[in-house]
């Protein structure tokens, strides 16, 4: 009935709050190699697909007419903190797209990096589109309408040629069912299709297969993952979980995470898709969970094993800089 | 074995996360009115009995002895914003004592509120200990300090007979064992001890009723929880859950918010005190889930229930303002 518990808040000698939530993992023929909890409940992946939904990016040749590199690519797949590298780099790719700005509906605020929004405070600015952490997506977007002739206006809408085709790569990749009926509308104001959990981790395991893809979507897929592996800033930025998870095991693990607790990710040399959702919508716990279970699958490299582990266990620290707490993977979350 | 679904999170026409946890509502006697999940679990209260905590400041007369009105109360139990109004009031309040932030060891943290961390920031300035959001509790603990001559250096450690003090007053309240085996260092550094649920809704009611504390600390509490509801602006801030239901009621409900998704509230024509603790620690939840519970006991009032109903169903916005989905109780939450 209920998923079971995946992560504890310690606080002292006590448990303060937990998590539940479900584990998908499986291999690139879709093979389930491990499930916890219920992985067939639908899930709306938010920006945790945003890897996929680059595909169209690369197939459509508009990265390569308009120059991109992995930190181009990385920024596409990225729900970024906001930080200068990252606003800036978006701008450019707009630019390369005779764009700016303005073409962006996705929406402004400001940055997730309360660092960064002080700096911008501090500087006298106000949050435009390009501060929104989907910006690089966004722009990614309208590369591909500029590049493919499709008119941009409304792009974010379900009913727009663009999206069509984002749909229609979610489906063939995902193998799950995209329709009127599981959409929902995500925070940029594009749809968003709830889709069981385990349709998610197979999407991952193909995108790091290239499994039933074909060969130019799977090369298509492999460029993207790389890139994000080698610009991880590029995907999250300072101090964030995507970007110390890919940073832990260089070029060998691919993870993002989506609004309302949910985490994909992919390990090429497992020919592993991995898919989580905390029931309750905690990233926290996601954060947790993923690092856990990324570990315990690359047990056999002690190193890197060893890192991960550590960031499935952050201590909580108060406003003093006292250890007051931390956070640890339930006794259940063993990936047996 | 685990707490029911209270709150749903909704995208579309799906559910996409979910929230349980557990809801203790006693009368002045003890006695438990009603009861949904495990309300003998250990529950870390942390800022929701700040008015619990106050109450040395009003028995020991320093409240007088520096003319404290209902603002300056308020503040004592609020969990603030950090908006000029409350800095500034933390600081008046301080001043009173002789004292300055200095002697604050709440450690110092950007506002709670972005807007009021922005405008902070293009002021060019930095958060104090006056910003933290307990930095109103902490100038009342400062000021008992004075008032009785205690030497205040240490005053948020367990050891202190200051903290003993405020122990000792959350054990003849709540009526549970307060001990080193059950204690955890809250995020401002006091003591913060895991209680049973149920001795929590205990300490409220007998707040709103002041059965077994006594005539001097019955009027004490009376005048805390009568303050925090003339000045709810005080307790919170601009746009805040326990400020907006107290103001959905003027001068009927005490609510105040704790970390970790709990919530602690009375209401004194009622006789009830009443304490939720959402088990993933989320404050999202456990506003919906106090807003509904005030709502279902006062639903006597259909003005006064149907404001709080409807604090208790928000709306989820994206960054363009669209509708995209909504929090609402559960099914299951429903006090018979």
């Amino acid at each position: 009935m209920s998923n079971p518990v995946l992560v504890e808040v310690v606080r002292g000698n006590t448990v303060e709050s937990l998590h539940r939530g479900a584990i998908a993992i499986v291999d690139g023929d879709g093979k389930s190699v491990f499930a916890l909890g219920d992985v067939e409940r639908p899930v709306f992946p938010r920006s945790a697909v945003k890897a996929i939904q680059a595909l169209p990016l690369v197939e459509s040749s508009a990265a390569d007419a308009y120059g991109f590199g992995a930190k181009e690519l990385a920024l596409a797949c990225a729900s970024h903190s906001g930080e200068p590298a990252h606003v800036e780099l978006a701008r450019a790719m707009l630019a390369k797209a005779g764009l700016d700005e303005a073409a962006l509906e996705c929406g402004a605020h400001w940055p997730s990096s309360q660092d960064a929004t002080v700096t911008l405070a501090r500087a006298g600015g106000s949050p435009s589109a390009l501060h929104n952490n989907c910006s690089g997506k966004h722009s990614g977007f309208l590369c591909v309408c500029r590049h493919c002739s499709i008119a941009h206006h409304g792009y974010v809408g379900a009913g727009h040629a663009f999206q069509e085709m984002v749909r229609s790569t979610m489906v063939e990749v995902t193998g799950a069912h995209h329709g009127a009926d599981n959409r929902g509308t995500d925070g940029c104001s594009i749809p968003t299709y709830a889709v069981p959990l385990r349709s998610l981790a197979i999407g991952f395991a193909r995108m790091a297969t290239g499994n039933r893809l074909g060969g130019e979507r799977a090369a298509a897929a492999k460029r993207l993952l790389s890139a994000c592996m080698a610009e991880p800033f590029y995907v999250a930025g300072t101090g964030r979980a995507c970007t110390r998870l890919m940073e832990a095991a260089p070029g060998r693990i691919f993870a993002k995470i989506g609004a309302e607790g949910v985490y994909c990710a992919a390990i090429e040399e497992l020919g592993l898709g991995i898919a989580i959702k905390c029931d309750d919508g905690a990233g926290r716990a996601a954060e947790v969970v993923v690092a856990e279970v990324l570990s315990q699958l690359l047990a056999g490299d002690g190193s890197v094993s060893g890192r991960l582990g550590k960031l499935a266990r952050p201590e909580l620290q108060n406003w003093n800089g006292m250890l007051v707490g931390r956070l640890q993977p339930a006794e259940g979350l063993r990936i047996r």
